[in-house]
């Protein structure tokens, strides 16, 4: 078992199956990663607001890698265990104009910048959210030539942000191509299922990952083994669910987050721009009824322990 | 402070503003409803799988009341505490032919029927999952005349199929018609968000709610307030998670759904319609993310716990 370390040097900007592999792993070597943040360094802690006016879309989403692992081949598994990650000590959050499930609600750019340690982040004036730092973006090369963007997640894995990409979790990859070729980045410090404004607690994180590699078990599409965690603080205070109802999940998600924006502002005197972020980096879309033709139900799950009465 | 009862006799099929109230309430009041299983007692702790075949569909979902509330105006919320609820120690769950998810991939009639205590039932040998009652439909009548479906859930609330409608949560309903003619019914002992296989551990119950009324502040949708809960045991031993990916929600769900199927059979050596329904009452449907563009990711989520290695 070897260790390596992948540092800010190796980054690329899509998924590709012809990009040259930074690195080459034997299966159940471990890697050190020093991940970007989404805005691959546009952001910084002491920026303004105009910072997400500019934003640079093709600088968006860097990705560590790839990694090449010995011996991987088409219709394999690849087993990524996350074994630690080191949040920074501070993330940003945004609204970006034209982005997330409530693009024409929300046209101006809006920022948070927060500071947390390893236990709570303050998200804003008496909003505390705690710390649960995962990947939002870790996958490998696609089997279609060319380069596709990295902003939408494919089977193989990518932009998933799925929450509980955390350290003990085991993440499950199709290998599509020869190598496998895994890159990772988008790292957050903390975020609700549906990452609803389009952004998390963003920031650059150090992760440590072990690669195994399992013949002929290449999942239909990433799976997860999470592991148990300790009481969530929010679970303390009970959680506030609004719910969008209707023929069409994606409506019934904006409904459910629209009305989630209203109580929060009306309950708690918040702006509406904070709480739109707040929801997107505390509260939980899950879906509640997925059967009951010809409409379904989609709920937001708002912990009401982040905020402080 | 009025104390009222319900039982049997007051069940209806539809959601209609004509339909008679069967009790007169003042805000404020409390009621006991004797709810009837979703089969409408169709299926008894003894039925054969031959009696999920012969389900009359005019019988399903059986709602108790209307409810008249004195002073309910259209514009108003009328809050629903969830006082109390006694599951009845037996419950049935139903792979039911052209229903569910994953209609086509599972088109035969399946039967599994379980007890339980007030903590666990016994889903299938051992399979045990935590009890956790609530109300499967609940209502108020829509404004539209005629008689609605019961089955799929309106703006007015209905069948939601939503988990967390436990003792200690208050619903929110927007009030549509004067009185505003609350019903329920198709209580449920244990279920996952989605009930993906149509039916949840499906059982009659006893259930004590209070109601009282907002003037004017009737959601655009129901919205519920949940209460702490304990760790929920499940959590003890983490989760299997499998995803769906695509453009489409509802592609994503079933592809998320049939992976988790057929995680569960090879890892837990399980038949598949066992798997599928167990799935109903015991995993989660999350949006893990609904912004990365043109692909949402929909995950289902397995607590371990619940099977005994």
């Amino acid at each position: 078992m070897h260790q390596h370390s992948l540092h800010h040097h190796a980054r690329h900007l899509g998924w590709d199956r012809a990009t040259t592999p930074a690195l080459t792993l034997a299966p159940g070597d471990r890697v050190d990663v020093h991940c970007a943040d989404a805005s691959g360094g546009q952001i910084t802690p002491d920026a303004p607001v105009d910072a997400v006016a500019g934003l640079s879309a093709e600088r968006a989403n860097p990705l560590s890698g790839p990694l090449y692992v010995d011996g991987a081949e088409p219709g394999d598994a690849l087993a990524i265990d996350i074994l630690d990650i080191h949040p920074s000590g501070w993330g940003w959050t945004a609204i970006i104009p034209g982005f997330g499930l409530l693009a024409e609600d929300f046209p101006s750019p809006h920022l948070i910048v927060s500071r947390h340690d390893a236990q709570v982040a303050e998200f804003l004036p008496g909003v505390r959210i705690p710390v649960r730092p995962f990947i939002g973006t870790i996958g490998v090369a696609p089997v279609e030539h060319g380069t596709h963007a990295v902003i939408p997640p494919y089977r193989t894995g990518g932009n998933m942000d799925c929450r509980d990409l955390i350290p003990g979790a085991r993440l499950w990859l199709p290998v599509a191509v020869p190598g496998a070729l895994l890159s990772l980045g988008d790292t957050h410090v903390a975020q609700g299922d549906g990452e609803v404004c389009g952004t998390a607690v963003e920031a650059p994180m150090d992760v440590q990952l072990q690669i195994t590699l399992h013949k002929g078990k290449g999942p239909p599409s990433p799976m997860l083994d999470v592991p148990a965690t300790p009481l969530r603080n929010e679970h303390q205070r009970g959680f506030c669910v609004t719910t969008g109802i209707g023929p069409d999940l994606m409506t019934a998600a904006c409904d459910a987050v629209r009305h989630l924006v209203d109580t929060l502002c009306s309950r708690h005197h918040m702006r509406p721009e904070d709480a739109y972020c707040l929801i997107s980096v505390a509260a939980d879309l899950h879906i509640s009824e997925i059967v009951d033709a010809p409409h379904w139900m989609v709920s937001a799950y708002f912990p009401n322990a982040v905020i402080a009465y």
